[in-house]
């Protein structure tokens, strides 16, 4: 078992970084210089017509397969991307990268401001979607690869798919949003906001001005425990957790009794260490004033794109529900983009664009082969 | 309209108080004295056989209808409960109490303990819903009322109802138990802890002691904001927000764009006013630890009740999803009392036990004539 994991993987990665100059925002802004932070897996051919972009979520980074030197975290990704795999790097090369914003060594709130030679904190401009986009594509642009043969993320990463779609559909071959949405609804909005006011809530925030000091933890904490509810499923939670209780000889009153109490505060004490509570601002923020119709039908924003569309939802994912990934399938459809949708029957709720390993890898597999060689697959596609 | 309305209300209503020595707890801890903050509307009748106890749910208080001299608020069940409304107050007489534990004139943490002059705060007991009901029993018994013609509420209140089953059968003669749950489950449990980690995360509030200094409001503010995003359906609130921005000549980076922003802001810094999060602390974890089956299969806990049931659920409830409520009334029938369930096709969320008045009269008025007046009605019970 363990033999054929590491046989599977991508083995040792590097992360690399792409610095350029400015970076037009759609506040027409313009930014710069930007850092961005990428890694790649398998090999680009001659003609550059392998080329994948993976696209991360809220929390996630460039380290999406394989692992570190001395490290032995596998990417967010690592069960589809590899030999074999879905994304298979014997075939494919695939590229993600740390998105702009963020704090995994792409330049974010948290990168040293050249002007002052401080961290920006809450001088770094209001970024959308489409700037992310904007950023990836100059990343796409420096390594010569005129079209990408697919683009492919589940969240947040399937809204940048929707965004690359948009923006640039000449430099794409086919798209894959995954448990994604064409923009957020109310309730999508409201448990991000919920997150930001906890942030902001927390005295140490500081109005973004916490580096070199204390930092909101508890705040961060609060936001990242709201995001796990929300990305697991009730039954999910129910098979995972029950009603059991942790080790009771704690006697403060409301410390965690229940497994998922101490589960919840461990996630949320974990991704302090990891994660900048500004980013998560930034971020959450860009995400719920996206949208990818413009005010418009999204058909007719789609209106003359030439890609293949895998449109994937999941049944139990209430935070991304399937109505809203049957929406992206309806539009691309009207629009003339040949799709297919599936929506997989699985129980983990959100997460499962993480966790659906075999479904995905049969759906997506298929997909890039018939998008790569040109020819129709036939077979059972999902459920 | 308005006059309709008037001639319907209870009219002006008063907040009594009603103190007992003391109160054997379920921890066995004894506790006192206690006062209860109540109220009625209606008439006892002369055998006292027309008295209903309803009971309220997390944030809410003895105040149920009618409105106070001088004031304008009306009670939390206002819709239901009055001449010719579902509680028919020309027929019944309707009890409402606040509960031990609450901060609504009932003893809770912020109330004064005798022994020290101050406040309780994390001073005051842990307490389970059964000590709730034990105490409402207390009310009960001075009242000189044997036997309740029923117990009826929904959520936190649908588990006292449940509680006062299987505590006091022998006391009932029916139970109307809307919108809940035997237990929760770990996704309730969790909603709950996000809020009591919000609380606990606010710098002011001092490990419980704030009384007299600042108030941990954001951290508050922040537990009811999720709240309220629980009690409302994806659905309901894309109705009442879309994606609606407000007043955009605000210029902080991360202030409310959105109307559902505002919204929950709103409530979350309202909701600060007029509640105690030490008693936020105390009565979510009741409802954590609430269990009404005892860890057994609920109808074994149930046998020999001889009551009738009306269980009422919501379909786009997702915070008490339809299940649990068939749970309940799946084991009513297997321990033999008489039970209705309806599902009512709403698309308020949780918060339909207080908004479908209409079909929730229908329901309530007609189950209670058939218990109050022993005769079969028949007709259609909900959709």
């Amino acid at each position: 078992m363990e033999r054929d994991e590491r046989k599977n993987s991508v083995g040792i990665v590097q992360t690399q970084y792409f610095t350029f100059d400015s970076l037009k925002l759609e506040s027409e802004e313009s930014f710069g210089p930007v850092v961005i932070a990428y890694e790649t897996y398998g090999e680009l051919n001659k003609d550059k017509s392998n080329a994948i972009l993976v696209l991360h979520a809220l929390s996630g980074d460039a380290h999406a397969a394989g692992i570190h030197e001395g490290g032995n975290n596998p990417g967010w990704w690592d069960a589809l991307i590899g030999p074999g795999k879905a994304f298979d790097i014997n075939k494919y090369f695939v590229i993600c990268s740390n998105i702009l914003g963020g704090c995994k060594g792409s330049t974010g709130p948290s990168s040293i401001n050249p002007k002052t030679g401080k961290p920006f904190a809450l001088d770094f401009p209001v970024i959308g979607i489409g700037d992310i986009v904007s950023a990836q594509k100059q990343l796409i642009d420096s390594l010569g690869i005129e079209k990408l043969l697919a683009v492919a993320g589940g969240s947040m990463g399937g809204m940048q798919v929707l965004s690359w779609l948009v923006k640039y559909p000449e430099r794409i071959r086919s798209v894959i949003p995954i448990a994604t949405a064409i923009k957020h609804s109310p309730q999508q909005i409201a448990f991000n906001e919920v997150g930001r006011q906890a942030i902001m809530a927390d005295a140490h925030w500081n109005a973004g001005n916490y580096y070199g000091g204390s930092l909101p933890a508890k705040g961060l904490a609060v936001a990242r425990m709201i995001g796990h509810i929300t990305y697991m499923s009730d039954s999910s939670m129910a098979e995972k957790f029950g009603r059991q209780k942790k080790d009771s000889s704690q006697q403060f009153k409301f410390t965690a009794d229940f497994e998922v109490e101490g589960y919840l505060r461990y996630r949320g004490d974990n991704f302090v260490k990891r994660f900048d509570a500004n980013s998560y601002l930034y971020i959450t923020k860009a995400m719920d004033n996206f949208d990818a119709s413009e005010g418009r039908p999204f058909q007719d924003v789609l209106e003359g794109a030439k890609v293949k569309a895998l449109v994937i939802a999941f049944k139990s994912d209430w935070l991304y529900p399937a109505y809203q990934a049957k929406e992206i399938a309806k539009a691309f459809k009207l629009s003339g983009i040949e799709a297919t949708y599936c929506e997989i029957d699985s129980t983990y709720g959100h997460d499962a664009f993480l966790l659906e390993v075999e479904e995905e890898t049969h759906l997506i597999a298929h997909f890039l082969k018939k998008v790569f060689y040109g020819y129709e697959v036939t077979g059972n596609y999902g459920k």
